[in-house]
């Protein structure tokens, strides 16, 4: 694949860079808070402000800002004829508690460079463009990632919005009462437009890309979730009193449990395997713990490879418990298919690297990403850069300037080639 | 060491144990929680109307009843002519949340059935003769364990009661506030007289009586315990992005932590090692742990058994930690030295269990109790009976009324020797 017309004039990726890092710092005055880092949750009085924001800033670089059912909020770069598939570009604000200011919010800030920078170089798009942020990805304060995507996809689809969940956050609110309190503007018929591709820029999160040297990792796959509850029933009992031979003690078996598991996990290249959460009962200190709950989150690219690794799960659970005479039951609660994108984006993204001059490598998002939402049904691709020591979720979470506007870079190139080249795939 | 004389009216150890039981199951009906079991916490209304029931109990047997500053409650056998130091004999109503019916409340009503007997078929003792319901022993409603009894011998010895400590429960209420809520009964100075010998009943709560088909158990000791927080701090990481080579998982660790050290703690005869209490930081299935603490509660009765294990611990922490890239930090927060019950005491619950033609064996105290307050300053014993599997502080304690009842017949015994014969040690 090659595409006809790059951009002749070739944007600096440093200015680029010093650019998304002035939007990011002002987008982090929005829900810092005091204990370190940002938490800006759908919805909140934080997020409004930030949407209202980051629209204040579309409108500036002379886009047309429209929002959907949800508080998706979109800044078109509309093209001289109307009509056409709409090229879709963004990702989200919304954050987990105390995260870090580039989950979601580099994606927002590219977009919208690129989109600006593209409309300033050469004029209006030949299919619209649209930077999209949606009402919320992470699924932190109601239990519904992707909510914002899902609804996005829905209307482009000509279908209705997603019936409102019966959730509540922790303050006993439900849904329903906190879009309402976010007061929100009016849907546009522009977000009912369908949508012909759709590409997001995100932080890495992990440090492959950091360990390898690279600057732009070309997402192939999000790697597919199972999660699992193991409940391990054991006999609580008095600290001092029972004998530690005649003890069935849950939490020295969900240990041996955990250790196992791992050690066979770490044998699978790109398998991940996490034991996140626990609950611990009586959680005295001085009672044998008679039953432990934990998470299990399981990772891979391949669905083949899930299956295996529940198998092995099973097998372990069942061999440990009754070797220490415990008792166990193993739920499975999600299952995600691994999400491949699409070949031609990849290719496109790659291709885009490689004019820029910029080093590239595909990987997998370990994450799941707006992007898996779209990519079922309308052509979709990720460009990952690097993020320093892998971390993210947290308040030092950290993309160089640099690394950020060389992600720009390859961000404008492939949004050239979709909506001012019409490459659609 | 002899006795010079016994009881010549023996009573019938299967209907003392008829009418403990009766005794227990009219107690059960304070506090008992529809979740199971009975949550009876101390100077709240389910454990006042068990005050308030026990006094009028002491009181239809011809015991004079008082009280003092705390709440402790007493049923005293009155001598024929005054004075002498006291012999006490009871235990705690209070319980652990959803506990038993047995722990405490069996010595309670064995004291209440032992005293009255003596009474009904001897008359009046030589030595004031005092049943004691401490206030407060388990330390669950507020952390102050022995709370009671400390307050009792304090009175005892003509000590100031101990200053109200700064503590709250779970609703905020300081137990200043909660005594008064109490509403409790006047302090008679009865509670200050001297005390010449205590002597509890108690259920094992362990299963080395029922193991070795024995009736009676001859505490020897109460074990010295050490508690501990381990705190293992790794780094914190997002689930699907962080690949397992590069985690620093602090669970993973915590969990290879305890099972090495629960394999050397098996290997040491008699002694206990409980990790009861976990907190898992930030607990989100989708978050590699970055920060555990849990607690260690280790007891043996050898003082240097608990030095030497302590340096255990402290190597394989500090092992374990370091090949795994974690940094860990050890706190002592709890040092009780072992506690030697009265060898005079010991010798005479023997003696009196082999004229009671009961089989008794020397066991340790795995478990803390009032007498472990007394047993430094006023000579004290205890007498174990059968826990049904060692299972207690749960619904499902039990102990038959059988093994019961020959545990009150080896009490009567014991406290006609020292409030009959005045056979003080």
């Amino acid at each position: 694949m090659s595409i006809s017309h790059k951009p002749n004039l070739r944007p600096s990726a440093q200015s680029l860079g010093h650019e998304a890092v002035q939007l990011l710092h002002s987008l982090a005055q929005f829900g810092s808070v005091p204990e370190g880092g940002i938490t800006r949750l759908v919805y909140t009085p934080a997020w409004r402000e930030a949407q209202a924001w980051l629209e204040r800033e579309m409108t500036s670089r002379g886009l047309l800002t429209f929002w959907d059912d949800v508080g998706n909020l979109y800044g078109r770069s509309e093209p001289a004829s109307p009509g056409g598939r709409r090229i879709l570009t963004g990702s989200h604000v919304d954050t987990v508690r105390q995260g870090g200011c580039f989950d979601g919010a580099a994606g927002i800030v590219a977009s919208l460079i690129a989109v600006s920078w593209l409309r300033a170089t050469y004029g209006p798009p030949n299919l619209p463009l649209d930077v999209v942020s949606f009402a919320e990805e992470e699924g932190v304060r109601f239990p519904v990632a992707f909510w914002g995507s899902s609804n996005a996809l829905a209307a482009a689809e000509g279908r209705e919005p997603t019936p409102l969940p019966r959730v509540l956050d922790e303050d006993g609110i439900d849904i329903e009462r906190a879009i309402r309190d976010a007061n929100l503007p009016p849907a546009s018929r522009r977000s009912r437009q369908p949508v012909g591709a759709y590409v997001e820029l995100h932080v890495e999160q992990g440090s492959k890309l950091e360990e390898a040297g690279v600057d732009i990792g070309v997402v192939t796959a999000i790697v597919g979730q199972r999660r699992y509850w193991v409940e391990v029933v054991g006999r609580a009992g008095h600290a001092g009193t029972m004998s530690m031979q005649a003890r069935v003690d849950a939490m020295a078996c969900a240990c041996s449990l955990l250790n196992e598991l791992l050690e066979r996990a770490a044998a699978i290249p790109d398998l991940t395997l996490t034991a996140g959460q626990w609950h611990v009962e009586p959680n005295a200190v001085n009672v044998i713990p008679g039953r432990v709950t934990f998470s299990l989150d399981v990772r891979h690219s391949s669905e083949r490879q899930l299956d295996l690794f529940a198998c092995e799960i099973e097998r372990v659970c069942s061999n440990i418990t009754a070797e220490r005479r415990a008792s166990v039951r193993l739920t499975s609660w999600m299952n995600q298919a691994p999400v491949p994108m699409n070949p031609s984006i990849i290719a496109l993204i790659s291709s885009a690297g490689n004019d820029a001059g910029w080093s590239s490598m595909p990987v997998l998002s370990g994450a799941g990403h707006d992007a898996q939402t779209f990519a079922g049904s309308v052509p979709s691709g990720m460009i990952f850069v690097p993020s320093r020591g892998g971390v993210s979720h947290a308040p030092d979470e950290f993309t160089s300037s640099d690394a950020l506007g060389r992600g720009i870079e390859v961000l404008i190139r492939v949004l050239y080639a979709l909506a001012y080249e019409t490459y659609l795939p």
